[in-house]
């Protein structure tokens, strides 16, 4: 079903950006698992809009209540967790005219020829960026389960427009390399911060998309995700591996148009020869010295960190004057989007693969375990 | 399950490279279709080794026998359709050593954990490329399908090594730039011929392939596949989506690393203003001017070529003497790979992304016909 | 997934007897339907407790509020929809012994051994009959989507104890016997009232009831249940038919036990000349003159009546006192439950049998409409 | 998908009764597991044709050949393993007249509305019953899996017409209960004889059926299964539970119409204090002393005797004349079908019901190890 991802672990979300509220309902958790909702807060909050000048203006609490799921001890029961977020902050008369003028690089048009016109617009309707907030609420608890099972997930801003973040130092797989990816994730969880590594890097991010935005414009960027800690085995051949479920799910999260697992494109330019991650034996285990795979070979973890890109569109609604149509008059118009924006929603959009990334390597440790 | 994918129209892999057979189940096909055989074949030549000096010197009929699913008169009846193709050409003494010292590159390791050694070794197994030849039997079925219902795809090396194809004419969606996407459409498909659009291009990726060969190495390379004719407002938000579903089942062939749509990578150095395709009513079809979105937006189709690239790596099977371990006695070991292997995958992959193309469209177009 | 069913129109209930919310999100309605929510509210009041002396006193107000799926004019709008009813009544000291002590006939020993000790206990968790509840929001809005296409659902409870109703005059599949069916689901859609058709084995099925409780015991029943209208080809083959839907769908609901189609268990002592449903032309269509195959042939709708029976167990939980064990100290133990239970759950599952029975028919409309 | 079922454990069945060859696909197997082929070859025999006077005169080999999924040593290697039966003894000339004129109580009417002429007519198609026998390869291996794992499954005829066979000492729990059970179940597996405990009641069926033939009639039947073995906290609440999916399951047998489980429809005359199975301490585990529930308390095993019933109907085609219409003139008909019918269907499903509950409980089991 469109609004669902999961095997073991089942994510259905649900809501509009102005619907009374949006939700999340989870299926196959483990039992016993106690939530961390000071935890969960924390890591909502980095999805959060109305953060600083990169964001939109538009404030929610974004408070998930727990409406089922958990036993009187705050324990996971078996039963599906559900939580529900009250839409409380809505301006459905900035979308009055998008009604009937679809915004280019939306999904107005694309929603209006398939449900005839019955679509919900305000706000991008069941399209909108706001339901990657029930999509961080049960990535956020995946994301729990995992670090009690010795799985760490971090995420960051590679890229916005041409400036440059440095990268995760996950293509090697040497201790040092991973001594240094430890250290990499500690300074992205360290506190608050734009989600770079290197804070300079942030910093000329945010004057790229501040004057994006003065332009009346909007940027593009890169998320990179890592997952360290994977034990390997997990995943499955074919059609069920752990890049053909992270593909899947990560396209779910608004404006994404690519994904690349370890070198990813670059691949397609290198040689066998440089490309194969030799193995050897570390501690008695087989190892991959290298890990241009980003992890995954088959469909099936190495051992390795799990690596992975996405490339973001630039935000779609830009103040810009562009042209469009009426669909009412059947006639060209023009378009200039006005209300809350964010210029990059690259930016927000980092907790959300971080959150993607936890439920599906969660679904892949939970669908296999045994065989 | 791993080895299937699709909601309406689903499509179940079996077999290993060197197992007695290999074949496919295609549930959901439309009744009344008369399945032409002999365009089937000429299909599944494209994929076949064995056509040059750039493929496996392994040759194998690949014909498939088409078992059930078919009614009297040869139309497919509602019942599921599986065929099967008798793997009669195997030297599995080719892989003996590979028993226990894993590919690097390869799942021979990941697939040894996952299945604690009850791994089907020879040839790769389930993870064999040899897989995609059922799958292209379910494809080329469903490009007859979509034939008949308008819809036209093609796909063409875009890149191997550093040599670069001419790129479709699809990220325009003028009338010409329609009228010349068709003729590298028709150029493509006008006979047995390396696939490139640019015919020169093909002769050096072939050398470039060639020099591969000779230094006991191999190289990668870039699909692009077009689908045009796809009408709007087929596919489904979020997790169900053009892009969501063609992604899975892209990762599903072997050696494919990434995957962008559209502008793809791209569109994360671009503005908004640059990215959106804006509106215009087009024989009363309110109809994008240009395509950077690849014919999709919110998971759903515009109505303008559907466009997507894929990465391959270069084949992990090389002569040169690599670094792995010996899985039995749990020492470092070298390994150098004999047998036949195509030192480029990503030219027999071409009619592969067309039949993934294929499947995954069709299960949009019968998945919501009616909303 | 446990909690989910439905292939093209999926519903996923979520909640527990005594969590803060109880609620459901179904996913694939087609879009552009208005909900009729007084329809869906009387819908609802049949299921809801206090309704009369045969029922528990547990108040509950059961008002669904749909928090998504909806546009601005109230109608489906092809985003999913959901639905939450707040749990506002629980007396959870109820069940503060049952923690330890498992009531013999219910989950709670299941649950205990199946999650390690973490089910949610408080009235059945989310085994609770109360988890029917949001079940009849989704079939409620499902019988409102059916009535639209001429498909007309009703339930009575054919037996209680030693108690018979008059049965559906629907193994006949006759033009009077059709008629008369008509009239039997008028006068049970005529008001509030006992779900029999036979007033007077309502009256004698109350009193059986009645007699139960005053001896601190339950009693069984069974509920027919049938769906006028439905067309000829709706279904599949082998193990998505009708039978195999409705049947996955109906064990759903709480304690029942058996379920049979047309004649049912009575063809086993049939010969094939008295249980064949000969065909004669009505119409100009091929129509069966009976109907004892329940209206479903290889899965498949014949255009009859569709009618399924099924038999509901007597409440497990009953003031008698009984054998159980201690499951702290691992010692035998004695049992009474008090709270507040209905002797006769059959009673108030028989709109839950029309729910069911209503979304496996439309999810069997939407999912096969082209072939 | 109609042809398919189960969830960590797929199995998907195709073939029609006179396609080439009819076949299965099983996903999700354990690896390491070394098919006993000739163990498979006997369970496959006690559904053959062809044993007695009781079956039809048509002879298969019905050999199943494994096509994949096992490794060089015959174990499951993990991926998919496929088998394929030939059709070699069709005689599709008996099937002439039924091209237009719809045997009642068969698939034949339905099937063609459903895919509007399409269907594969002769011998029933998908619809046949033997398509149980690829359904018996899958279900034979899962048995050899299940009593690896100490989960022993047996069936029988419980009756035939108004000939009753001896109950499965299964309703109590009782350790006396529990030893003639297993005696019960030495019995059926003896050797090759009429699927009855009480031989002389075998006799008297096979008398029921041989008058039934004689009088160009059919006969239905009762068939009882039970799995012994099974741990407790095996299945899942709501839709997924061990009564949904074994009952989806058999009723893609063809035939069946109604299905109990432990009293089956007899608890609706039950009190609660008559209905409920206490519990006792017993070697240190809560054991139910009876087993009314049939093994299954909210979905989930409780570790007594997993016990259900399943109604067969009397074979539909019938030699003696029956009314029907001419799909191609629109006009009423006579029909008399001939061709080789076993006048009783019950009797070879019984291995079948057999295999359904293997693959169910397996799944079951692999689905849910560990939470």
């Amino acid at each position: 079903m469109p609004s669902s991802f999961g095997q073991t672990l089942r994510v259905t979300v649900f809501g509009q950006s102005h619907s009374p509220a949006i939700g999340c309902v989870v299926e196959g958790l483990p039992s016993g698992i106690v939530v961390d909702q000071d935890a969960l807060a924390t890591f909502m909050a980095r999805r959060a809009p109305g953060q600083g000048s990169w964001t939109t203006p538009r404030r929610e609490e974004d408070r998930p209540r727990i409406v089922s799921g958990l036993n009187v001890h705050g324990a996971t029961c078996g039963a599906p967790l559900a939580a529900v977020i009250e839409n409380t902050n809505t301006r459905s008369g900035d979308y009055a005219n998008l009604l009937k003028v679809p915004r280019p690089g939306h999904a107005d048009l694309t929603a209006w020829v398939k449900w005839h016109g019955n679509q919900d617009v305000p706000g991008g309707g069941h399209f909108s960026g706001r339901l990657t907030a029930p999509l961080c609420v049960a990535g956020g608890i995946a994301l729990q389960v995992l670090a009690a099972r010795g799985v760490r997930i971090g995420a960051h801003l590679l890229s916005v427009a041409n400036v440059q973040d440095e990268r995760f130092d996950a293509l090697d797989n040497s201790p040092a390399a991973q001594a240094h990816l430890a250290e990499q994730l500690d300074t992205l969880s360290a506190g608050p911060r734009y989600p770079t590594i290197d804070a300079d890097a942030g910093t000329r991010m945010l004057a790229a998309i501040d004057e994006a935005r003065r332009s009346l414009d909007s940027v593009g960027g890169v998320i990179e995700c890592v997952a360290c800690g994977m034990p390997a085995g997990a995943g499955s051949p074919m059609f069920d591996g752990i890049e053909n479920m992270l593909a899947r799910a990560a396209f779910g999260i608004p404006a994404v148009k690519g994904i690349e697992f370890g070198r990813g494109f670059e691949v397609a330019r290198l040689h066998g020869s440089e490309n194969n991650d030799p193995y050897e034996m570390r501690d008695g285990v087989p190892t991959p010295k290298t890990n241009n795979a980003g992890g995954i070979l088959g469909g099936i973890t190495t051992g390795a960190p799990v690596l992975f890109r996405i490339a973001m569109k630039p935000t779609s609604s830009i103040a810009r004057e562009q042209d469009s149509v009426d669909l009412e008059s059947g006639t060209n118009a023009k378009l200039s989007v006005h209300g809350r924006h964010d210029p990059c929603v690259a930016t927000r959009a980092v907790p959300v693969a971080e959150a993607v990334c936890a439920l599906v390597l969660l679904d892949a440790l939970l669908s296999y375990p045994a065989e």
